[in-house]
């Protein structure tokens, strides 16, 4: 229970942290490979402190690493978090497949009576 | 881009929807099929008020649809939205993939070494 406990904390850190465009924008950017906090910074209409606070949700949630060499830090996607959604997401994949099942069943049948009714013309 | 933004509003919504444990086993539960909110609240340790305030954030992300009928109201699981996350987060499938290539291989290069060692002695 502890131990499930502790999972789901995690995994309330890490949806809260991809819940935010510009933090999504941060992981698409350092999925690219890592980069300088400030040259990833550099294209968001935002002060630096505000691009760090985001930094920080990221890390918490343990998304993102930062190396600190002197002022220049380095900051790397980390991206086995994001597998935890993927995997609590999917559990979901038969609800939603499920639903377009049943349209693409409509579509057949619908095709169907269509050449039922070209053959009777 | 107004498209674009639109959309990313919707995922900010949903995925800081599902980034509470109690909103996710709402979900858990409405998996199984459609209930009274009564019903789904009871197993939960907090007051109807506090409950149906994580069912609107439900409702806001279009996770989930309530239907009135006089006092009974009815719960459903709407789970397209899901798919949506699903989509996003699976773009970095590849990135934690890769690494467990890298540990498959190394657990290969271990196990080809114990049975060159083995030929040896």
């Amino acid at each position: 229970m502890v131990h499930h406990r502790a999972a789901s904390h995690k995994l309330d850190a890490v949806t809260a942290a991809i819940s935010h465009r510009t933090r999504r924008a941060i992981i698409d950017r350092l999925a690219r490979g890592p980069a300088r906090i400030s040259d990833v910074a550099q294209p968001f209409a935002m002060s630096l402190t505000g691009f760090c606070k985001h930094v920080r949700v990221l890390e918490r949630a343990g998304l993102v690493r930062r190396t600190r060499r002197g002022r220049n830090n380095t900051l790397e996607l980390s991206p086995q978090p994001l597998r935890k959604v993927a995997h609590w997401v999917l559990q979901y994949e038969q609800f939603w497949n499920n639903r377009l099942d049943r349209l693409e069943q409509f579509f057949a049948q619908q095709n169907q009576k269509a050449q039922e009714n070209q053959k009777e013309s």
